[in-house]
């Protein structure tokens, strides 16, 4: 079967593979799948010999009022896309086999998702630290692949895993936007037309920051305030945070220098959107 | 080298094991190896081809006014006991590279590392998990060692395994005894000839339980108080704790039934003792 629904059957698939000595490519994934997802499968199965995709609404990651309940689900959809774009198998377990009533294990990233949206989202971060580290024990992937979109989740697992000691590689991968700039999301399905539209503030401003910073500014603050200028412009939008940071370790940056990460979070009516870009200041 | 002090060099000596096909037996320790660590690096050795014995005292499990700093070290000793007892390398990493500066994640059993010990020793086994998890991503074994004597870091180390999927077993091993009851540990250094003495108070008061409960009685509360009388006729003793739990998730018990776990911890003079007996009642 493509598609498999429990612990015990996705090690035995994954032991055999390994005993033939072929590499495992690992793309964690909360479905609904979209071409920002099929780029990472694309890549792991480029790299690696054979390639899962879990699909999981990870509950332990929403907080209370967040959209858990509504987040969208379509694995036979998602099981086509990802088989379409390489994928070996779908690995898609049971929130029941994943949290038994007995389950009481945490793992959690302190410093760095207390940043960001680890200040708006509270928990989020464990919740995702938590599922990934169990995955990773499951699948026990060669490489595992992670899209830049979420940025901040990206640096606090290859913190994890560097912490851990986990024996496993974490590949950041860049992110896929529709051709007017909007970041690929599953949320972005939320969005009506007017909102859709609205949306585009996000980049849009990220890109003009990206000008700014080309044209020679430093000065995290002056970036900082033509981006929020420019969402504020947009009455649909809601700036929920705009930082400058290193993008390493997420330190809070006044002067950019090194690998700078701009992250934003903007809610365009109900729904909250996240963007950002790195750039690399000589 | 039979002695191995960076993870890089452990990992490559695990690997190419491994890769021959075989099995890699774990044993955990805090060194200063007495005849109860003996007894689970011989298991080990009988039960899988390759066995690793880490030596490694670690800070984050000691609390705030506890031995870390005093906690008996004798690497070279350790070593040659490991290695007649059958062990194929011991690990002995720095503290630096087990948690260097930037280090920042835990794992955290929760409900079960509140009771026993865990309430006089509060991060206690934060800091025990998260140190046997980054371990086990280290050392990958088929099969991890872990003495009885410490009955609940075995529980709670079989929930941490269980709950983050690791694929691995833990196998509980029977605390080993002087010849006068009392159960070894590396702590038992700490007492004068008059300490040693009382320290037999835990034991006898045990294996009184033990009598009680095979002659009918059931009642937690009964066979608590018997212990509690007889602990405090000893003059340099100071009880920390008498619970009666289930062994399997340490809920209290108010009559016995299944399988039982009677723990104390006993203070003599300033070294904290702790024993325990697990009893099937049918």
């Amino acid at each position: 079967m493509f598609i498999v629904e429990n612990i015990k059957e996705i090690r035995e698939v994954i032991k055999k593979e390994k005993k033939d000595g072929k590499t495992i490519g690992f793309v964690p994934t909360m479905g609904y799948l979209h071409e920002g997802h099929l780029s990472l499968i694309r890549k792991a199965k480029a790299e690696n010999d054979f390639v899962v995709v879990s699909v999981f609404v990870n509950p332990t990651q929403f907080g209370v009022g967040e959209d858990y309940e509504t987040y969208p689900r379509e694995i036979e959809k998602d099981s086509e896309l990802a088989k379409s774009a390489g994928a070996d198998r779908v690995f898609h377990p049971a929130v029941e086999e994943m949290y038994p009533a007995t389950y009481q294990t945490d793992v959690e990233v302190k410093k760095i998702t207390q940043k960001l949206c680890g200040s708006s989202r509270p928990g989020h971060f464990k919740g995702v630290t938590t599922v990934v580290c169990k995955l990773f024990h499951i699948v026990n992937p060669d490489r595992a692949y992670f899209g830049q979109k979420d940025a901040q989740q990206v640096t606090v697992i290859q913190q994890m895993v560097r912490d851990l000691h986990m024996d496993l590689e974490v590949i950041p991968c860049p992110i896929v936007r529709e051709t007017d700039g909007l970041a690929l999301s599953s949320r972005n399905t939320y969005l009506n037309e007017e909102e859709r539209k609205a949306g585009l503030i996000l980049s849009k401003s990220l890109f003009l920051a990206e000008d700014l910073i080309k044209n020679g500014e430093r000065d995290a603050m002056k970036i900082k305030n033509l981006i929020r200028e420019n969402i504020t412009k947009e009455p649909l939008a809601n700036i929920d945070y705009i930082e400058v940071v290193n993008a390493n370790n997420l330190a809070q940056l006044h002067e950019l220098q090194d690998e700078v990460l701009i992250a934003i979070a903007v809610k365009i009516g109900k729904t909250r959107l996240i963007d950002n870009i790195r750039i690399k200041v000589l």
